[in-house]
This record gives structure tokens, sequence and C-alpha cells, in this order.
């Protein structure tokens, strides 16, 4: 079975950002606009009030004679459907020979005037969320290549900037690199990928195996992470992304002051060392020299003193670099990596 | 959502053994026989020298008028797949008015002639190696009643019969239980359960808690365990029936002998103890109470001897119950359940 291929969706992006007005409904635009620029062609808003993501406004007509050649769905609907708007609007781009690609959980060929037009105009519908394919069981065999993977204390901890961040300042420094995406923002942004959390269980370390294919030893893989090993719900998840990856070095994610598991108020939030030595225990499974590489925290909140502390503390207990994906950037683990895997 | 009904699939069985003539391609029936004899009525032979389960041989029209609810599968068909006697015979018993479970990777519903004959028929079709449902996310909430979980150190290491030896030596001490099965051979013995292997991977630990729902305080539900915490491909299954069942105790499965985790001969398996070390760990995160109640051993291998030493060395070792369910039974660890648990 072949690997996903890297950039299956094809660039540069028109964004939809429909008739969204509340900037928050607008992370995954404002995502590809911060980490991905140079994909990002032009933005298309249904009406003046809309979010401005800061590029070019272009209807889809114009969008695909400049080059565009997938609509990409910027923000998060209300109520999570397709309106007949949108359903228009889909169609539209189609019409005009772009692709789609959603993270939304409605399957774009679900909608049966989407899937006309599709079929019609010999385009394709990208729905990120889902995994399309079906993964041989994983094998264990250990592959070529380097790779650092992200791992939470909980989600929504920065996993996904973190990765970005370091796969940046790797590429930076002249390292080659690739960002591997596990969840449908970040496979927006890179343009490939696999959302993990929806593979069928016996499959997932597979696909994560399939995610960073055999590589020059020289190479690394920079892996966005899932979930926590410590979620209740989502725990299997991360242990399969884990096994599958079988990663060389592993950065602990951390969002200070959150106390307890997001959504789960009886669950307490690890502290960083917990997390990273069970995670490190459990990756040794298909890595026996795995170690931990650094720590990122998520500082929003933080005084610049106090987040100067909070570095300071962590790289005595750890040794290793701290970082804050959107203070810092990613260079401190990145020039860690590279000296410890020379 | 409505927890899993725990007798889904009707009985009794008629048990379909076909043209089969090897007793190890007969392994789910002999099974069904030997856990679940009040479950099975009568088998069905297609040739002479078909394989013998000890069962009255019935056609499909004399185990209905007898009472059979439903033709069970009861043989692994060369290849994998439907032959045309098959499915001749399965429209056969579709029209003597009986439901099929089958436990092949092929749904029964894939075949037109026999998608056609259960519509025809008004009959129900049960792929018990798939989810046919979809669950919730796991919650975390603490449920009532006790459970019981069998964990691996490897796939096939006698997991299900620990859990069916100590579930009927409960029931035989007058404890109220239920075998709870994890895999589609389990599945057909009990009649229900969930093939959590199947369940996308952000649901297992929702479906695990939807396999053992509220309970009398009184209560044990006994747990077919599925893969191992060491397992390079299966180890995201086994957390997230760890952390769903939220086991008060888990039982050790292990086979002497069984030196690399079968099919991955650069994987070692893993001690007992390192075994429930880690399961413990883990488990601790829904259940921060859970011990370890027991060591099952699969010694077909071992000289009377030989068991003898290995159990009073793993007593002496665990201060746990130790047993081989087709040699001593499960009443010891049944026994031990039942006092640690007053």
């Amino acid at each position: 079975m072949s690997v996903p291929a890297p950039f299956d969706i094809d660039a540069p992006y028109l964004i939809l950002v429909g008739d969204c007005s509340q900037a928050l409904n607008a992370k995954t635009g404002f995502g590809l606009v911060h980490w991905a620029r140079e994909r990002c062609l032009a933005q298309w808003r249904l009406q003046g009030e809309a979010v401005d993501l800061g590029l070019p406004d272009l209807t889809p007509a114009a969008a695909a004679a400049a080059g565009a050649r997938t609509l990409v769905i910027g923000v998060a609907p209300f109520g999570g459907g397709f309106t007949p708007a949108w359903v228009a609007a889909i169609v539209e781009a189609l019409e005009a020979g772009l692709d789609i690609a959603s993270g939304m959980h409605t399957r774009l060929a679900s909608v049966p005037e989407i899937a006309a037009a599709a079929q019609r105009a010999g385009r394709r519908l990208h729905d990120v969320r889902h995994a399309v394919r079906a993964f041989p069981l994983a094998t264990g065999r250990r592959r070529t290549g380097r790779r650092v993977l992200m791992v939470g204390t909980d989600c929504a901890v920065g996993k996904k900037y973190a990765a970005l961040a370091i796969h940046r300042a790797l590429e930076a420094r002249g390292v080659p690199a690739h960002f591997r995406a596990t969840g449908q923002t970040g496979i927006l942004i890179s343009g490939g990928g696999i959302a993990v959390d929806a593979v069928v269980t016996d499959f997932i370390a597979g696909a994560a195996e399939a995610l960073s294919p055999d590589a020059d030893p020289s190479h690394w893989d920079v892996i966005e992470g899932q979930g926590s090993i410590f979620h209740p719900a989502y725990a299997a998840v991360t242990l399969g992304l884990i096994h599958g990856s079988q990663p060389d070095a592993i950065v602990v994610c951390h969002h200070p002051g959150r106390d307890t598991i997001d959504g789960y108020p009886e669950f307490p939030t690890p502290s960083v060392a917990e997390c990273a030595d069970l995670v490190l225990r459990v990756a040794r499974l298909t890595n026996r020299d795995v170690q931990l590489a650094g720590v990122s925290y998520n500082t929003s909140a933080l005084s610049d003193d106090a987040r100067g502390q909070l570095f300071a503390d962590t790289i005595e207990q750890f040794a290793v670099p701290c970082i804050d994906p959107m203070v810092t950037g990613g260079d401190a683990i990145a020039a860690h990596l590279i000296e410890a895997f020379r």
C-alpha cells in the first residue's frame, strides 16, 4: 500500500469565508494564513461584514483564472451543517474548476447538489476530517529518517502550533523536514496527512506508520499529536499515534493553568513530568531510544516575567529547551534536535 | 444512547459446519459448544466428512421446527469468502425462518442473494466482526457495579477463556454476573457484545463504557480483553478498552513459552509483572483503586509438575490466585473477587 502523498490537496487556495462575521469561527482561515501564507491566494466573502483574513478578495472564477486550485472552507458554519447559500457557493466554485476541501463533520459528497456538481466538473472533494483510505496493520518495522512527535497533557494545548513552529525552524536551518498533520486543520495547512482519530482502532498504529514513511537519514518528520495519554476518551488515539510514529524524540505540550482535562472536570491534568514519563515508557515499545527533546507551553495568560520564570524552571528540571510557538517560535527545539541527533 | 442488549442474537443456534473437514477451522463451532452448550441446538453439515461438533444433525427447516432462531457460521471458510454452496445454504436457512450470525470479514449483506433473501424473509443478519452502531464519546463517569477485565501479554493467550471461566464460576457461586464479549467469537458465545477493534478510535473508550453499563452494586461484569498494551499494532484497542471499562480488577493472561509477540518476532513478550504494572498504571486514570486479581495461564504445553511450580511461583510473587481456564476453571479468581470486594 502506498503512503499518503504529503501534498494531496492542491494549492494555492481560495478560502471561503462566506458570511461569517465572528473571528472565532474563522480559526481555520486565520490558521491557514498564519502557517501557510504561501498556499493562500485569496479569500471569498459573501457579504460586506464578513471576517477579513487579510487576503485579496476574489470570486471563484477570478481565483481560478489567477491559478487557484482548491476552495477551502475556512470557517465553522453555525450549526455545523451546509446552508443553501453555502451549497450554492461550493457548486459555483466547482463549476469554476476548483477542488473543494472541508474539515466539517458532514461529508461534502453527502450533499447531492455538491456530489453532482463535482461529478460534472471532474473535480475532487476532500473531506479532511474523515479517513478516506484503509490502512494496513502496523508492522513495527523501524523506518529510516528521524521523527519528533508532539504529545500533550490535554487536547488543545498547542501541539499543532508547536509542530508547525519546529518544522519551520528546521527548514530555516536547512534541515530537510516535513510537518505531518494528524487532524483536519493541520491537513489543510500542509495539504496532506491523516485524520488519525477517524481511523478504525485496529489500524490506527498502521495509519501512523503510513504517515511518516522511510526517509533520508538526515530528514525530520515533525508529527502533530492528537489527544493525550491522560484523556479518558482519546488516549487510544494518542497511544496508536505514539506506537506507529516510533518517535526518536517527543515534545510535551502544556497549557499552564489548565488544571483539569477540558470538558472532564473530574480528571486532573498531569504535570509535564508525569506526561513525559508515561509517554516515554509506552513509546519505548517501538523505539527504545526515544527521548524528551523539549517542552512547549501556551503562555498567553502569563506575564513576560512569569513566562521567563516558567521557562527557567522547566529548563532546569528537564535539561531540554522550552518554547511558546506563538512567542518564541520553534528554533530552540530545532537546534536541540539537530545537536542531539547529529 | 441505549446500551447494547446483552442478548441481541437470538438462541438457540443451528451451527453451520458446511463442508469443513479440518477441526482447526471449526474453532468457533467448538468454542460455542464448549462455552455455550445451552445455546446450541444442532449442527448442519453439508457432507459426510465434515467435522462433528457432537451436536444433533438437523437441516434448517427441521431446526426451525425444533425452535432454532439463528444459523451461526461455525467455521472459517477456506480463503475467507462466501462460496456458492455457502450462499445457497444461508439463503435456505433464511427461508426456513432463521436469522444469520457471522464472524467473517465479508459482510453478509454484501452478498446480493443473501441481502435479498433476508429482506424477503424478514430475518436479521448479524455481522459480529463489525461494529454496527455509533458510540458516544467516553464520559469517564464512574458506573455502579463491579468490573473485572482480562488483559494479555499478547493476543491469543486465553483472555476469552479466562473471562468465560471466571464468569461461569461467579454464577456457580450465586453472584450476578455478565460475560461481556469484545470480539466476534465471544459475541456468538454470549449473544451480545461489541467488536471493539472495529470501532473508530475516537469512540473506542465510549464503546467500552457502553459495553458494561450501570449495574447492581453486587453485580460483576467479566470483560473479555483484546490485544495487549505491549502489541505494536493493537495497543490502542487495549488502552481504549481499559479506560472505558474502568475495571475494579484485572486478570493478566499469559502463554508461557511465548517469548515474542505473535507475528512480531522483534517484539519480546512482557513478563506478567511488567504487564500488570503498566496496565494498572494506565487503568488508574479511570479507576484509581484498580487492583490485580489473578493470573491466567495457557499451560497446554506444560507437565503437571511444571504447571504446579508455575502456579506456586506466581502466587508467591503476586499474592493473587492463579488459573488455567481449561484445567482449573475460574473458581479461584471468582472466590478472590468476592472476598476482596466484599
